[in-house]
């Protein structure tokens, strides 16, 4: 990357008078922006009927918006089909768990496997990519929106049904290929003809994990064909133009590296305050990071987006006030709108595009803030893109920023400990969570990285969770010459969802002379001591010949070390995984420091970026911080942060 | 009103045997009852086939009870369709929000919008109506029984999806009107048609809401027109009767105030107890009032229906003991039903009416208390009826009694809270609670009434949340003299449920120079401080030139006033709400005084009472009650007040 | 019984390669097991395709099991009907309440009332029993498995309809009958027709308890008659062999007395700890007993099924190490395997059966723990099982072991307070278990029996909750010189769910001069204070001449004594409820000690055994225990229990 960092915004043309368009787009040049996304929610209108397309107005929006010399990322409609489409094919619907079809009235109604909505998107991608797609102010696309919002890569449609018995056949070859990969023989499920196989949804009791691993894989599939026809049009008929998808934090009922595979860049749409109110975060931190959003949550998506574009990546939707959707919506404390966006920034954004333009006071989302308020006055978050927009500039470009620590996080094996926790508190994401975290506490940057991603650079390796793993990822751990640290129930379980025959930790046993006997997980209010820490939630009993590095005060291991992989063996209490990520880090040559609750660093180019998301004031003096920001040059704020407050200055050549 | 509140019971002749009505008769009479609520649930005894009407007994058990001297409330059967019905109308069944028909086998298994059940409604009331219509005895008819209850006023059938269409047709003329009212360009929710429009369930995720507030305000349109269905016949075929309906406590699924606009009366079903229970009160008022009820859920109802019925009003189903469909079932302490009976009468009764007259042994409600036992014993109620009549007649008429202070209520507001409350504890219903319960904490009597009322009467007026409000209504409270109090969200939305033009809070910006920029909801904990109170759970922040009344430490003004007009801008604590209150109260010379939590007091004409709902004694010595009521002629009961104890006094006259 | 409790084990030799077979039934000899379960979900390979039967690989498993000397119980595999069947008839599916037919893809897939599956479950009953029925090694039979596993007893299929009706038709002979048994009038639910009788789901609110227990009872009964088919057919083709089911803990859907009055043992499957985790224990209990399982959870259902089997039972499934289906899922404290079995043992089990053989590496139960690891390796159990394998012969038969206490619980009232609790906490199982629990507190031995149980050779009776007790039941209690403890609710209904003309207790009244006017249930966190002890949850207001042994502070009486008989009114607490079943044993001579929280006890012959379930060590001396340990000879152990410890001793007579 060579530029600054981008600003954009999300603006809907079709939601205001066409006589406040050209206001809109000189107001948005003014604040600092150069982008604007538009289109996708904007199918009934660009096609008021069947085969009725009305470019007109489209034509005007973008001639508006571009003559003000903004660059427009046009979005796929394909997020919103018109209620129209539901006459022609009503199966088009996706069907629920329940077996209930999930109706028009809202968004994303539509079934990814419905062939004949296949066919509709192609042709409106098509229409749309044919009339636009050499137009010079359109520099991107956005395909869809947010695919798995609203719990809809799942369908239980018969389009589904009968797409899924078509992948099996295409995987199997062979019912009795499937039969014996699944275990069937178990409790009298086999199959004679994949006629049979029917989707894992209502029976007595849980599916085959197996049969509902599959079905996951080939929903996820599904979301990459269905992705990857839309980009191959917009490849074709709107060439060089960036290509992306907008995908949404926290979302793991799809492989965000499969769908990013055919994207030229990954984004990302950033709600800190929602998402922390939303996901299983303490009460504790929901109180505490109402209104900044928990420390790591953006930066976790940053890294993870970075690592799924190949390093390209943007923030497609940034919250620039409170949101409509969470069960509580507060405000953003002032400053955090500025703090979000250089921290992007300091990850390698290319772009930050904030949602919405201007408050809509209607419909669904008429408590969503924007940039303007309803009555066009501008809102706080105006104010700070404004002055973020000069700091990007003075900034410059972050630089390459190969992090340090790389984190895997695969989500084949969340969907392992999604099906089969196992105990109450098991998900790989969870666990990805908090390492990282607990690694960032450390001061360290992380790269968050598919499990089969080239990791020689990497002076530190962390798998939290991965219960599947391959001969390749193993041999490739056990290759590096950095400390690897392997968290529980890694390699426990085959591709096919069975256990290996060795035992976990399955391929890793070659590099690793430990074999898992036993699991427990326990519920919360358990825990059992060590020195100094506590473990929780997990406990593996192994068989090997290695002295354990840590033991419980009973004697029993929970940290094993063989060459450069060590291998935790238990759930680790915050004590226990930040030593052990500090000893690594240390003996990796990385300096960690333990930083203060709240305070996150963070490394790009020869710049130090520093972020209070706390509600007091933060001193970086005496922190012990990478050459001593007290004596360097601060680029922007100095060594006192207020609440919400930064700093960057430039890191001295060691 | 004019005469002593009567006392009556709710009685089901074809539940016993004919031998047994006499004498039920004669002891309902001997307990100072005078009147019998009878029929409501009887259809499948009066038309036992299709057709065959069987009165013989009715005629028989109305002779017996008017024989004896009580006066017969008839009640239309609607609610319990015979089975039969159901064979020739299987659709007639309401559907519930996942697609389900709600079956026979309980009652209310009818959907309001069906045609067919709705002749068939028709027929059975003016067939019921000729033949009882001029009995002498006859003096009252309940239409069907508690609309709502068992969540039935929302249906999702096709008779209710057909309706709809053409309600909405009806509403907005042509099919773009609907469109742009409801802000359908948002997600391509466009419609070309009235016939394209669903019912607002099923859909991926939330509907718009403005489709679900049509479909609300629909639904109770439904219920109005069967409501009124009924009422023409009974006033065409049973002249010069009172007609109710008797609703249930704590049900806002429709407009209360517009089907009592149809009524004579406004009556209430009053279970203290099992409301306590079931509704969202904190688990500690729960344990504290678990014999009593929480000292306000009787008040506040006989003061939302007393405005329903335009000053008339009645208790139709009075709790006399633990009934059986609450979580937990506790009895009352003894006293508390004559303390509830003679509450009413000090709010304004015509007639309290007990639930039931004998313990049923069998089927649904066979563990629900009645006067008699089922061995026809007399229950620990009887007992206190028997006091209680006595004491009425000795209080005589209640007297005209205006209230001071005016609570405003709309189902509107409620509707909207319910649709988008945007925070977890955010309800109009639950804000006019707690308002409600401060000011009679403060010793005051209130009126809640429909936004549009005549206020001019009032000395104090408050506003706890209502979203929606008229111009008409806006300026009706900054002409009064009054002090008015306005809670958050008031005027934040349209009728037509979009944000308004100038923002919040309307159009009452035309009086209040205020202007709502920005609300945040935050999590039950979060809260801030001012001197001597704190906010919670709502903060909103406003542009204007007034200088906060009230404001946080940090500077965050949250109460605002201009003229009588005084707007909180943020959730108070019990300590804000109270003083702000206690304020404007003693600025209308009120007396406020604030009340131990147990006490409560009303005035009714010259007499004051007070109500003890605490689990010990209290004394009225020393409180500073008006004309000490140490020095007045206690009508009923003395200074000291024991457990579920009253006291009754003349008000000497200032 | 006058064997040693015999050992066993389950095993799948279709889930394995048939070259394993041998050396894993060698090794099964080898660590002391005489027994192996076979069959029971093999249909799928029993009959691959409809018609074509292959016994060839059954007949070499038994044949190489019994070449090795072990015994075979042959389960029927009527639990999992293969895929191919649901073609022939889709119905054969059970409905779930909410009319969704329960899909193909686990097991249990069949609806009890479908006459297309009975007749199929008969064939291939037939066909296994004419196949294997004289097979010298085949000495036992067990059919289907675990009736009521995932909630499968209730099915609201069309056929579940039919067959209801026709059980009512039985039933009531006239529909006029079953209109007034039910009480029909209440909300004109009568019917004219017994094909109008719907089954009790999705009416609008609950449906009439009486109709949900006629459904209750109806459902039961099909499981006793879907049983007895296949035992008629067993009996015929297999004669000799011992027939029985496996059921399991804390399942209440059916009379598990009535289906094991057509086997010839009742065997319960035992997950001590998988049991503790989901059903409802305190937190606190949870956490203490994760790894033992709470102290009385096998004992109660030892009790339970001893009582079931009339004295013969097995546990057919034990436990060996952590389970894959609790929430979470913990590993047994090394030790209790051992422990679970003697204990089993000194409650008179025949056979204790471990499941499973081996992990099995696939499928649903794949993190389920078995003797040996999925590598073939021993797990930690079948060093335990080796160990008491050895340790039962030395113990010899166990003897006849009649305990001096009966404990009546009854299937019909367990529905009674499942249908209509009347309060959050009130089911009559919960009571059974801590009125047992509290019995073993104090060192008591129990016999857990139905109502109408020959009590003449017990010391002492209590009856925690009867709901529906019948005249003869309540003439045997009075018969008794025993003292009988009744707790409340007794004789609260007839058998028809309705309330018993002259009031509870019913039938007791005649014995007992009490009635019961009143009932309350109070929510968590009331209580009433007694001297030492407080009420809770419930409490019952008396109309009797009796005076009370025990009242509360306020002079409420709570205990109540005629002859032999006591009756409890109210809900008691741990003190309240161990303090009168204390001076009861006194009275009854049975020398009752409060044991610490963790230890057991039990009598066996003239064997005493002593269990520690707690997580230290603890001892037996001066305990006060039966002919002092420390004097006696112990058999196993010693006076010192270590966590998961035992001990034998042989009592002394006195």
């Amino acid at each position: 990357m060579s530029d600054a960092t981008l600003l954009g915004v999300c603006y809907y043309p079709e939601h205001w008078a066409e006589e406040q368009w050209a206001d809109d787009a000189r107001r948005m040049r003014e604040l600092g922006l150069s982008r604007v996304r538009i289109g996708e929610f904007a199918w009934a209108r660009i096609e008021p009927a069947p085969g009725l397309l009305d470019w007109t107005w489209l034509d005007r929006a973008i001639g508006t918006l571009a003559g003000a010399g903004l660059k427009i990322i046009l979005g796929t409609p394909t997020a919103t089909p018109p209620r129209w489409l539901l006459d022609e094919m009503p199966d088009m619907l996706a069907v629920d768990a329940e077996g209930k079809p999930r109706q028009f009235g809202s968004r994303r109604h539509y079934c990814f496997s419905h062939a004949g909505y296949r066919a509709q998107c192609r042709r409106i991608v098509g229409a749309m990519a044919g009339h636009f797609g050499r137009h010079p102010a359109v520099v991107a696309w956005q395909v869809d929106n947010e695919y798995g919002c609203h719990d809809t890569v799942l369908s239980y449609s018969e389009a589904a049904r009968q797409a899924f018995r078509q992948w099996l056949a295409k995987r199997y070859g062979h019912i009795q290929a499937l039969n014996e990969a699944w275990g069937n023989v178990f409790w009298s499920m086999d199959y004679a003809d994949f006629e049979q196989v029917d989707l894992p949804n209502l029976t007595v009791t849980e599916a085959n994990p197996a049969h509902r691993l599959d079905f996951q894989r080939f929903s996820s599939d599904q979301v990459v064909a269905f992705n990857r026809e839309q980009v191959e049009i917009l490849r074709e008929l709107s060439p060089g133009r960036t290509i992306t998808h907008n995908f949404m934090g926290f979302f793991t009922d799809f492989d965000h590296h499969a769908v990013a595979a055919d994207l030229d860049v990954a984004s990302w749409d950033s709600y800190p305050l929602g998402f922390l109110e939303q996901a299983d975060f303490p009460g504790s931190d929901k109180l505490r990071y109402a209104r900044q959003g928990h420390p790591d949550i953006a930066a976790f998506h940053h890294d993870l987006y970075r690592g799924c574009g190949r390093g390209r990546w943007w923030v497609m939707e940034q919250q620039p006030g409170p949101v409509n959707w969470a069960r509580n919506n507060p405000a953003p404390l002032p400053g955090m709108v500025r703090l979000w966006t250089i921290e992007a920034h300091a990850h390698g954004a290319e772009l930050v595009s904030y949602f919405r333009w201007r408050q809509l006071p209607f419909a669904q989302e008429q408590m969503h803030a924007g940039l303007l308020r309803p009555d066009s006055v501008e809102d706080l978050a105006a104010g700070e893109v404004r002055q973020v927009a000069g700091e990007l500039q003075r900034l410059g470009a972050a630089g390459p920023a190969p992090a340090p620590v790389a984190l895997l996080f695969g989500y084949a094996s969340e969907w392992m400990t999604r099906i089969t926790p196992h105990g109450e508190r098991q998900r790989a994401l969870r666990a990805c969570f908090e390492w990282y975290s607990a690694l960032r506490r450390l001061g360290l940057d992380v790269d968050i990285l598919a499990p089969e991603s080239d990791l020689s650079k990497y002076r530190m390796v962390v798998v939290p969770c991965l219960p599947w793993l391959s001969e390749q990822v193993a041999e490739a751990l056990a290759g590096l010459e950095a400390p690897v640290l392997i968290g529980p129930r890694a390699g426990s379980k085959t591709r096919e969802f069975s256990i290996p025959p060795a035992l976990a930790p399955g391929p890793l046993q070659r590099y690793l002379q430990i074999k898992v006997v036993r699991v427990e997980s326990l519920r919360p209010g358990w825990s059992a001591s060590g020195p100094g820490f506590a473990i929780q939630d997990w406990l593996e009993h192994l068989e090997t010949d290695l002295i354990p590095e840590l033991c419980l005060d009973d004697g029993h291991g929970v940290l094993y070390r063989q060459g450069n992989l060590r291998y935790l063996s238990a759930g680790p209490d915050e004590r226990l995984l930040g030593g052990v990520l500090q000893s690594l880090a240390a003996e990796a040559g990385l300096d960690p420091i333990l930083l203060p609750q709240d305070l996150r660093v963070r490394r790009a180019g020869d710049l130090c970026f520093a972020f209070n998301y706390g509600p007091s004031a933060l001193s970086l003096a005496g922190l012990g911080l990478m050459n001593s920001p007290a004596n360097g040059h601060f680029l922007i704020g100095s060594v006192d942060l207020p609440p919400a407050g930064l700093g960057v200055w430039r890191q001295q050549k060691a």
